[in-house]
């Protein structure tokens, strides 16, 4: 028996059904707010991808083999002894490599492309990405990315569009949610204000993996990445002030804009002025007070000065968006990010844009029952197929349903009646078709409802009509 | 300046748009067929696509590097002097590749879902492929192939509904073709009337090449290939009727069909009955009759025996579409395959299926100028941003019109008038909303209209309903 790689998946009919619903919803959303469709390469230069990621994020990358013969090249010759490690072969026999996600890529297009772009440029990108990671639940090696951006802009309004889009994709989708909201600023800012600002990287790395494995491992992590134990314990006084937060906002006694609200305050608190930490106070309030404009039924709000991202791009706003009612994980997640083009050649240009994960969007959807029956039903009519002597009749017949615009399959076997129905029955195809012998004598077609199991003779040119009036019935 | 690998491409938002038009008008007619969407994963084990394209074909998979340490986990240690070529590293560190078609990842798919499969199974798959080609006008690394196969049933009626497909599909596209149509059936009969039946393969990599080096280097080819003179020179008998054939044809004295209809009678007469090759003409005299029930208004069909088709596992009816206005070697093929489950384990399956070349076919009609304006136009009004100080009364205007359905952007940054105006010239954005000081308050907005120039001011309530009543007038 045939089998696939680890971590990548088949999709069946009734599978892409479900996750088409997901793929058509984000498009028509994405193209309402103005964003525009582009496709990049799944391959990339190796050098577009590498140190973009972070030290973890490059062993996930996925190395295509260059094709031709590298032994014969002469290529490998000097690979001997001591130099000769896995690293070191590979850039020898591997130049491209499958794309990690769709930031990178966006970012080296930007450059490229910059003479025909006019900015701000708002882009969607709908695309699989590829990563070695250890497959489990919700996480695939090969995986489907909904992402947009806007480029050239450093306005907030951006954002407020993106949060905007945020809860106009899952009210779509019927999903209740909850999108994080911190900025690297106010991440910095904590830093500093524990006296720990040269630590910052650490700092994000390990808040990073504080919804994982708790509080006491977090400070016990940065403890031992060599920060100061005053600094330390001022980060777990940080720490307990928002974890006895939530207690508070689960048991109800606080709103989550109160929660908010309060989180600020604690910050304000403890911050200088000036200072990068008091410039993303200022932004996360800008967002705060603006996104009253609009309404958000399905997803909500909520500053989250623990949230940190993985990614090192990120130099401005994040979000985070999960699920309220199922454990998946980030569904969507982004940020600002101030010179990601930089390291292309192009500095100086601010973007922000988020990702929409369709494959545990599509988890969710599932576990929660909220994907509908399949709606796009093309095929309204099943032709039996009497053999030979009746195949005239049933092709004119067919030509006649399609010149009206009828979706309609001749069966293409001459098989017994009960598997021919059970083809119809399984495509949920709502009317079978049947021209035998004595009806082919009168020009009459015998049509079947499938949903009600009616029957009714008519002449072959009614057919036509009468499929489509009885389809309005559905 | 960054790049991309050679043969691959950035599509930007028009091409985007143009293509589609393609995948959206391909789908809609499979739809209406009656196949269903399935997706396989971008990566193969590696044996499950050695082996089925040829020599040449291996040669072009791309194999994607095993991700780890390799060299650390001992896997080359046994690597040294005679034994250490390409093809052994390669095999020692990579065990997956990207797909290089649909057809046999399809094959593998059907194996391994046979149990949830209802035959005869028919689907649609619209996914890219990838093969280390020399990249050249029309031919790219990485590009989309559209496929369709009927599989589990070996009715010809199933050759009938893939022609009409492609009737279907390049007549909503506007581009006329030919249809060119043979059965390996009759190429088999072909080899034997010659007395080259042991030459079969080499018989048809030959004919293969017709259409690219012409008559003369097909006969050499065959004589260098060991065929015997004898059957070399009834070889060239036979390709000496088919130009002489064509040129009447060029000439308008021979109609198409009249064409099949000699070539059929051509191929009678030297064939014994029965034979393999006799068969063959029997499917194909099946379908010119046949098919006469449905219009082919853009495909005109031409039975044409020297049509080859490159790939191993075809048994049957082979089919080959090119453009008739313009230069661009084939847009669609495909064929019946007999047994290509069986390599999976699952023996005596036939199906049949083709292929559109989204690509070539993009190119194509972009030549002609077939494409269609991008007519998803989604976003109907820009607001002007004119400051902080407007920014609320803008956010309630946005905020109004999404409410409405209306597609809608706010310009994200203070930017000069001209700068914004540029921004929805650009975007093709219909109307221009302005609400600065004196507009905010009196409650009025002013409208422009980026078509004919006018501009009107209205009041804040009215602003949604003038832009749908407006729009309708496009």
């Amino acid at each position: 028996m045939p089998s696939i790689p680890k971590g990548t998946r088949d999709f069946q009919p009734a599978e892409m059904s479900g996750r088409n619903y997901i793929f058509d919803t984000v498009k028509r959303i994405f193209k309402n707010f103005g964003f525009l469709p582009i496709e990049t390469p799944s391959m990339e230069n190796i050098e577009t991808l590498t140190g973009k990621y972070g030290d973890e994020g490059d062993k996930l990358i996925f190395r295509i083999l260059n094709s031709g013969d590298f032994v014969e090249s002469g290529k490998l010759k000097n690979i001997s002894g001591e130099e000769f490690n896995s690293k070191k072969l590979s850039s020898l026999i591997s130049e491209k490599a499958l794309r990690y996600d769709l930031t990178v890529p966006f970012a080296r297009y930007v450059v490229m492309h910059r003479n025909d772009i006019v900015f701000p440029f708002k882009r969607y990108q709908i695309q699989p990405v590829w990563r070695a990671d250890r497959p489990q639940k919700g996480r695939f090696r090969e995986f489907y990315q909904c992402d947009i951006d806007v480029i050239g802009s450093d306005s907030l309004l951006n954002e407020i569009e993106l949060l905007q889009v945020i809860e106009k994709v899952f009210s779509s989708l019927n999903l209740k949610v909850t999108i994080k909201l911190n900025n690297r600023k106010i991440l910095f800012g904590l830093a500093e204000a524990i006296g720990a600002s040269e630590h910052f990287t650490q700092i994000t790395m390990a808040l990073d993996k504080l919804e994982k494995v708790g509080e006491k491992a977090v400070i016990e992590e940065l403890g031992q990445r060599g920060i100061k134990p005053d600094a330390v314990e001022k980060m777990a006084a940080f720490l307990r002030f928002i974890s006895n937060e939530k207690i508070s906002s689960d048991l109800g006694i606080l709103s989550s804009d109160n929660h908010s609200k309060s989180r600020l305050e604690y910050l304000t608190n403890i911050f200088n002025s000036p200072s990068i930490g008091v410039k993303g106070l200022e932004e996360m309030n800008f967002l705060i007070k603006h996104i009253k404009s609009f309404k958000f039924d399905f997803a909500e709000i909520e500053f989250d000065p623990t949230l940190a991202r993985g990614l090192d791009y990120y130099t401005g706003s994040i979000f985070e968006v999960i699920a309220k009612d199922a454990e998946m994980g980030s569904l969507c997640g982004g940020g600002r990010y101030d010179n990601l083009t930089g390291v292309f050649g192009l500095p100086g240009i601010s973007g922000v844009g988020i990702s929409f994960g369709a494959d545990r969007i599509y988890e969710v959807l599932k576990t929660l029952n909220l994907i509908p029956e399949n709606t796009d039903r093309c095929v309204s009519a099943m032709l039996v197929n009497f053999g030979e002597a009746e195949l005239e009749f049933a092709l004119s017949l067919l030509a006649q349903l399609r010149e009206a615009g009828i979706g309609a399959e001749l069966y293409p076997d001459n098989a017994k009646l009960k598997k021919q129905f059970a083809y119809a029955d399984a495509g949920k195809i709502p009317f079978v078709l049947m021209a035998g012998r004595d009806e082919i004598l009168e020009k009459k077609v015998s049509v079947k409802n499938m949903q009600n199991g009616e029957q009714v003779t008519i002449t072959e040119d009614e057919v036509s009509e009468y499929i489509i009036n009885a389809s309005h019935q559905f």
